[in-house]
């Protein structure tokens, strides 16, 4: 494990995609401590295998309910600013009434290099960002242009999204189970709980198949 | 576009399938200042793919607590009304207790040419309309039968469907994004000006892949 | 009719899962005056043909905010008691903040012979328990552990799942529209009703496929 | 209790409102089997002290977006059929869209004899309302009129107020702790009920205020 | 009618709180073609008998997760700039985290002879508010400063609050029927209307009083 | 201030009470770092003008859905082993379907000397509660018993209530604002801060009485 790439990010968030996901990551961060970790349940998948990793780069967007100047500002500058192996982390006050993201945004940050978005908040243009492959994380669908409706107000801000308060250059991990949030500074200790867990696990897991109970398993190995 | 057929329904909804989607119609519906046609993001299609358009055939739905006499007659009415090109929008009240829509119903829309229906409201037998290819939106699944908990009881009235006020006759266009209702007297301008935004967007989406910013873009073109 | 398998479980529950589905069963429930059968249209299926049917072994959790001692004890004791043709039925109290079941749960329920799972509440894992086939419905899906967050109380109580009272031995069918409960007295006169309603819908659906409209076919067969 | 005034409606009431309150009511109905009996807890009297007994006089509305012909002809009539001792219970379907209620209808219900409404819904005029001392519950307060917002489309049918089905005849008792619903055939047994627990209540009051735990109370009287 | 004083607003305000309500002012807004002008019904005087009216000020909140530089300046300034007849709207987004008004802001807007404040989100101090005798409208109470929590962005840009899009200068009217909002260019039109109701609704009312039933009224009036 | 008696947790509440009020606690433990401590705003007192200040006795209840065996066996040990100065504060996660409180456990409670009690659920019993003068907040009012509904599982763990965690001895603070929670250990701290921003407040007020705007009175005291 001491051979975990964690002074390169791009080659860490390959291996993190490859060997990780988001439960035990979770159960990882549990056991250092950062127990709100995990975003709330109804930012999922736009398609069901996407899987995202990568460093958060924030932006914040509130209601608005007239067009205003300089509407775009802060959203072009957010995403232009986007390098490889970020991940977009939109927040919107859980708004249901504007749609942050869609498929110009999605092209513009792959072209960067971005891994992906996560946006606490409505997407549109589903089909096209499904085909392109880009994975991306919303509470919902909904085909509304923000012009007049929402505006990005700042970026690279603490910024909640999903419950979970996200700092720039957090890590954010996502799959089928949801989306955490691996703050900057725990990034190594938890990264490698989470390789040792997911060893025990597949012990536990043969252990179970041969057709041990679960009270066995647990009396033998004191875990779940 | 001038070919475009706006004197031949069937022909119209056939090149609005084919061509525009919901998100831009919807951004066309905003320039023409139409701002509150998309429905709530919770109206889904039953299958990934669904996608609807046509005129719509309205019904309002209201819970009961009991059996009543003639409980089917504006409901059997409504769908034997049903012509080629329509499509059923039922309105429920958002009621989580009854389901007012299934397999027996899409069967009966079928044989008469109906191109979908929306539900603000729940659907069952979701697996059979499905491979009946039956483009069904609803707010969620649910097995039972309306019999003593919903009925049928008013149909083309003007209704609330999303919270998208729908008046018959109004065009409905649903897909993966959600689903949008074009005013009938308004047809011919937002149809025309999201046909002009789809071009728009390819070129803009082109500079994107070749690697200009979206500031260089937006600088460019004026739009995002 | 009489064939049907009503001395052996493992045989009527292999009947019913391949020629009965919960909204058929929910009409069969209704007329035998049971009318709050049906789950709560937010338990789904965590793959979209997913079927489960057997008999009902209940759990109840409690959300917790520190760790418990022995805090495993009923939830083992729940599992390990698994026969073959039983379902989990698990009620959280709806709770966003814990997570019921996953893939190790999964893995020592089938190695038992379990048919499946409903939890009214969370789950995790589910890209592993969707590649073993292990029909599971949950409110939604959630990365974090129990400990700490939630705790089995007790096992084979009366509990509330997805709103409907659900007592050990009751029959379990869910499927793509929802799931259902059959009171295990009820069972025999539920099963029998639905086939014979199975063998109806048919005929109906025959004719309106050859064009009669829903009037002609509610007066001559006095169904919908 | 023998003396009961079950034979003379109007005395009843006036015994029961003097005598018994709803959280005593709903115990009797526990006893008597009835668990469903209290509505939800957002049904509140629109000034504190506000107590209301009598028979139910039922009515539903459904909300609508055009005005109707004939629009108040079911709500004229509902409110006109109102005798000596009957309450007004009307269902909105939980609308928060119109108003089914306000200072007109309740001058005319109080002239007519009536002892209250029930609104599953929102009403108006609570200023003027509560200066006639006509008991009025309702989920809310909105000054909007009902026309092209919502219509009565039918009286003296079953209906649901508050989460419990209510027919026309029923008893209704509410006070600061809510409202509870009588089964009319179990009236009778009920108030006898209730009159006996307020009489056992009140030794546990003494015994208590003597300084006897709750653990010697209970042991004592075997009830809490 | 013709001595209402439009051309002093507040000798107009002082008239519309003596003889107008929130409930006639908003039918005469129906009959102006104004349908979506009445508040959520959650938004509450903060004490029974508060009644505002006056011009609208309006300021914008939004949720921030970490104290900001000059973070109250947008906030000071919105108080600060308030006249007399002036009324503060506030809208958070309906946030549940932050509390933008108070006891210190309350007093500073009396001193500069503000008439009230509504506020779709929380405030907090509203003993000593009532006490002071300043009509305040929330959507709820809570302790928490909003350092940290919220921030007010802008001030006198339009603003929804309570599902009312609100620009500044709108007449604000709230009493203990809730607050509705007459369009600034609507004002005379809308008064004159309410005028003219009040007058009709005194003589329906001393019919029903004479024991006229609810048809006769409706048959000799029209209105209801 | 030194004279504050905290080693005399009888007299420090009765200061507390006195001189404090939950706004200003709240203020002083967002500056010890103490951000999550105010309950959730729909905790309310059961009448206006409530105030309970003591040390946290917590109890844990979980709806059920059959009587249990010895079902209130520690719902009586919990409120049997209240001393003077202590509040209940009761978790239901919630629950809309029982009553955890009522007059018979507020008159056993009294007779012990605690100082009021806080429940994250319903009550019942409010007009006698109140006439007794016991400080009680809740989340609602509801008439029905818990027996079938609910059961105490625990007590004197550490508990939500109100989406703040509190363990056995923290200070409890409620009044017309809402309900804070002060950590044990941060208790001195906590009330000197408390103690010295009212005494800023007052000066603050006197100088925007006296017409200063807010903006001087932010530039010359740096608070608002």
């Amino acid at each position: 494990m001491s051979a975990l790439p964690f002074n390169d990010d791009l080659k860490l968030f390959a291996y993190m995609r490859e060997h990780l996901y988001a439960a035990v990551l979770c159960d990882a961060l549990d056991q250092a401590g950062y127990r709100q970790q995990a975003m709330r349940a109804d930012i999922r998948p736009i398609y069901p295998d996407a899987v995202v990793v990568g460093r958060a780069v924030t932006m914040q967007s509130v209601d608005v309910y007239q067009p205003e100047e300089n509407a775009y500002e802060h959203e072009i500058a957010a995403v232009d600013s986007l390098k490889p192996g970020d991940v977009m982390v939109a927040s919107t006050q859980q708004s249901t009434r504007t749609c942050v993201w869609g498929e110009l945004l999605s092209t513009a940050s792959m072209v960067r290099g971005a891994n992906g978005a996560i946006i606490d908040g409505y997407t549109r243009d589903v089909r096209l960002i499904q085909q392109m492959g880009f994975p991306l994380f919303s509470t919902g669908i909904y085909p509304v242009d923000s012009a007049g409706r929402g505006q990005v107000i700042d970026y690279n801000c603490t910024v909640n999204c999903g419950d979970v308060v996200v700092s720039p250059g957090d890590v954010i991990f996502g799959d089928s189970d949801g989306v955490v949030v691996i703050p900057k500074d725990a990034l190594r200790a938890v990264v490698e709980q989470a390789v040792a867990k997911v060893e025990g696990e597949n012990i536990t897991r043969e252990e179970l198949r041969k057709g041990l109970t679960l009270r066995d398993v647990f009396n033998k190995y004191g875990v779940l």
